[in-house]
């Protein structure tokens, strides 16, 4: 087999935790396969990086910032890469201008756009486990250096699994897999066999810290199984596969919390067509992501238009959104940052209408007040306060019936 | 003018000495000047990743070692460069790979072999001010990172300056320029207006540590005009020409010494054509230089060979020799680490026979005892117990004049 690996912060945290994650590659190794290992920085480093660039300058330059960002996975990959030597494993590093992990020229969020394959191949071809520094590329016309963002080791490891059609992509992590809930919250949570892409995307995007989004977009387009994993344990973590190779359809797999988000409301907004574009064109500008927007129908000409945008985003957006209120003549804008969305999941949700009203029932259940409503084709979201996040994932966990042995699947409750 | 300037790891060795060294090469890029900037790692940063990679590997895989090393680099470009953009001086870094400084494969004292300057010139044509991280290179047919070993900075510095045809080389350093003798052990050691590339070159491999010896080569090939100078103060240091724009020749430009060397002895060798390559071939293979080599005349077919390594290859060297002397019959292996050469040095040297009468003299005076000599044509070097270095350079320095208003110059003494 061809296998991609890729182990987290935490999970090269140290240099003796270094050296255990190479036996444990050599381990694997002997048992014939061909292996790419992607690591991040050891936990700590980027944020002692962040620190030093915040300390010489207020808002340090974005290209320079992805040059100082990268040595972080510099360092762990030539680190790792003594390590196996000395164990007898032959490794050899690659950085992400070496592994031609190309990219576009968004410094400090760069989307990859092609892998060159051909050393990684010669590498294999050797005989060598090729490490590659996650989280960092190249743009190919400017020569710079980019990184992906947070969590962009994942989607290093996934784009490699993808150009290198490798068997399995597994990313090893500080948790066992991908569970019902956040098993800190929830001490009856499972660890799930299987999810969907689909199921895996909305857990991502809804605060679920297991995967990058942007790695589970990459697996889907291009077919990649992801075997989440724990680094400090044996056992078999959660598969992320196409949705035809799920054999248990839960009605729902799992329910989801985000406390990282932040609601802008602008009222009185004059209805005249283009008003929307006008509101949200200047923050997407700054490079802000909106997710759930909600417009009531208006009254007497005026409305009122509900969004929300990350928490560390909220200063900026509220900044950008009084400067539009002023320009459309609008009444005024308020904010909220003591909120947090709750989310249940699961594509068996798709043949089933009685899912939402499960769902309001049991917030209402313990007088949890809903302040806003979202749903896909496979999850339903509700904005709730701040301070009732916890009970609210509790009592839906227990609703759905995800702690027993054999949870409902989707049949059961058509 | 195109001016190359590279500031040491203790010029950047603090965040707000790098916004120093921005606001230094502000000033002067807006006399008008085309500014290319080549840094060395923060100091301690350098021996902080040595650290690191010997508590993880007791033997570091060097290809692995150059990978880690340069992040030091790495770090303080992108630091700098975002100062400068803070002061609105448009800088930008450029990585070894980015500035195409090409170098062999011999990891950890790579030799540079060619600088593309395509992307400098783009960048300098755009107005910016280039910031290239020292040390660091790539050999292109592997694309492997590589370092050009301890004082590489230097040698990144004056290759670019000949590549790009500059006007000067600024090497900025803790000190003022070079000086007649080291000043913390001679208190009236004077600055040299003024040095040749064979003194500076003669300096630089007797131990004085303004240079590293591998600038000078390139400097002295490639016709670079250095200048040695404080980045503390504005004061002129010492340029260091060709010998034909040296107007004041003195008869000695300065005393040197060294303590970083150890001195090997292998006894009873048979006398025999080819041993000398015996002995040396495979303590070159590795990669240890060797320095003085001194072979006496052989008596009943047997000879002694000594010879002087650095310090820090004294174990491997010792090791290599034994099992040498075991293959060929040698007697026995000696070694000192306990010694030191002190040198007197100066273009004026070779038109007058009485410098080596006048430093023997000058040494016996204090009862220093001398264990080997040896001389080139602008230099003279004694190899002396450790003990009276101080001494003897102090003794030197006073036969010499050399702290005198005007020294003698080479024509006073013919």
């Amino acid at each position: 087999m061809l296998i991609v690996q890729k182990y987290g912060g935490t999970s090269v945290g140290t240099l003796e935790r270094i050296k255990n994650v190479a036996a444990k590659v050599k381990a694997r190794s002997q048992e014939g396969h061909q292996m790419v290992v992607v690591l991040s920085a050891m936990s700590g480093v980027t944020d002692g990086l962040i620190k030093l660039a915040k300390e010489i300058s207020r808002k340090p330059d974005p290209r320079e910032m992805d040059v100082l960002m990268a040595t972080g996975e510099q360092q762990s990959v030539a680190l790792f890469c003594m390590a196996a030597k000395d164990i007898g494993l032959p490794a050899g590093s690659l950085l992400g201008f070496q592994a031609a992990i190309l990219t576009d020229r968004m410094f400090g969020k760069a989307r990859i756009t092609d892998v060159e394959t051909a050393r990684i191949q010669e590498y294999l071809r050797r005989g060598k486990v090729v490490v590659v520094a996650g989280f960092q590329g190249l743009d190919w016309d400017s020569g710079d250096v980019t990184t992906l963002g947070r969590g962009g080791s994942d989607t290093t490891a996934v784009a490699l699994a993808a150009a290198l059609k490798a068997d399995v992509c597994e990313i090893y992590t500080d948790v066992e897999g991908v569970f019902t809930a956040d098993p800190n919250l929830v001490p009856n949570a499972r660890k799930l066999e299987a999810v969907s892409y689909e199921e895996m995307l909305e857990m991502a995007s809804l605060g679920a810290k297991v995967l990058d989004i942007r790695s589970v977009e990459f697996a889907t387009k291009f077919g990649v199984k992801i075997h989440v994993r724990s680094t400090f344990s044996d056992r078999e973590g959660t598969m992320v596969v196409p949705e035809d190779q799920i054999t248990e359809r839960l009605m729902i797999s799992g329910v989801a919390h985000n406390k990282n988000e932040a609601r802008l409301t602008i009222k009185g907004v004059p209805d005249t067509p283009g008003i929307a574009s006008k509101i949200f064109t200047p923050i997407s500008a700054a490079g802000i992501v909106v997710d759930v927007i909600i417009q009531n129908t208006s009254a007497e000409g005026k409305t009122d238009l509900t969004f929300t945008v990350p928490k560390t985003d909220y200063d900026q957006a509220k900044r950008i959104l009084k400067r539009t209120a002023k320009e459309i003549g609008a009444a005024e804008v308020l904010g909220d940052t003591r909120i947090a969305k709750v989310s249940v999941i699961g594509i068996g949700m798709r043949n089933h209408a009685g899912v939402a009203t499960k769902m309001f029932a049991a917030l209402a259940s313990e007088n949890i007040n809903i302040k806003t409503i979202n749903t896909s084709e496979i999850k339903i979201s509700c904005v709730i306060d701040e301070r009732y996040t916890e009970l609210a994932v509790r009592v839906l966990h227990e609703a759905f019936g995800l702690g027993q042995e054999k949870p409902p699947v989707a049949e059961d409750v058509v």
